[in-house]
């Protein structure tokens, strides 16, 4: 069996995972972006995202890189997916990423509305309806022996956290204050779930491997 | 006039300034040493809490030098000063620090309850019975042109950060999660008091120095 592990998942320094008032246009919330600075001109990024060649190497582009390894499947909330809320007016929304998203398997999207499911390219976008846990069973088949990732947002990584289903966490503070927005880890006690941290320092952010070991 | 700043405060990755359950034996609270790991070893702070030469040298080391340097008075919450609390049986309690502090100054204690000034070597100690306005006041006419340092802890500093008397805060992040304790910026905006991040990675701890600017 897999693990199921969170990987490059941004915060700022007092610990938010995404800004206020977060909108259609600005669906990571205000000032929201300064979280992934580190993360867009790595290399691994800019060819897993972009289709680039070139890009940042170094400490931040070896956790980016090592976030693609081993992902038999993926839960995203339904945020991460889309900024559409409420009933899917249609199925013209396929997600962020345009024809080849960079997930190449299948993606269990958690949302209240019911759709079914389709696929671009070697990706496979499933809509689960009845809970994380469901989403969770029917990732973990779907992965095998391979790893599930909680893509996010903050609040599924929540969810999964204090249900006590995520083993390894690598977290990126980027040096940024966001004074409000969606808290990664407020009320949950990290220690109590047995996990320690160790520290790598990046570029432009730094990041802590958090597991039980 | 010089500033108010906070200098080596040390926090967790998960945001606290001390564990849960402090008590006389561990004013800390559990686990809450970790958090100096970065600290204690250092070159600066060998000499200047402990009087002893040698120490580790390198980034970690520049901060805490640079928490020395050009300051005129400090303010410490009742906790930093001792486990004493409650009214002052006796005058016995003169600080963790022995005969010779590392102030070499005057240094203000936040109290509810009265006590007469006195001097260690060249560190005077006064307890502040009416309030930390008060006690900013005393301490800045006492710096003159040098800054005023607000040492901790934690509720100290929420104090003087949401009364937007604070100018600098150096914290140092720990690689620690300490799950529970007394949390440093729950529910204070830095971001809308004008603060500003620059990250510098140190060999046992990340700093981030915040700033208006």
């Amino acid at each position: 069996m897999g693990k199921v592990r969170v990987d490059c998942f941004s915060i700022s320094v007092d610990g938010f995972g995404a800004g206020p008032n977060q909108t259609l246009e600005n669906p990571l919330g205000e000032r929201g972006q300064e979280l992934h600075t580190w993360f867009f001109p790595t290399k691994a990024i800019q060819k897993a995202v972009f289709g680039k060649d070139g890009g940042a190497d170094g400490v931040d582009n070896g956790f980016a890189e090592r976030s693609f390894e081993n992902v038999g499947a993926w839960i995203l909330g339904r945020n991460m997916f889309g900024p559409v809320r409420g009933d899917w007016l249609d199925d013209n929304w396929k997600g962020w990423w345009g024809d080849a998203p960079p997930y190449h398997c299948d993606v269990y999207v958690l949302t209240h509305y019911p759709r079914a499911s389709f696929s671009l390219s070697d990706t496979t976008f499933h809509f689960v309806t009845d809970g994380p846990d469901a989403a969770l069973k029917r990732a973990k088949a779907s992965a095998g022996a391979k790893d599930v990732r909680i893509g996010g947002g903050a609040s599924t990584i929540r969810q999964y956290l204090q249900a006590g289903q995520i083993e390894d966490m690598h977290l990126a503070v980027s040096p940024v204050l966001l004074g409000r927005g969606e808290h990664l880890l407020h009320g949950i006690d990290l220690n109590a779930l047995g996990f320690k941290a160790r520290m790598f320092s990046g570029e432009g952010a730094t990041h802590y491997m958090i597991s039980k070991w």
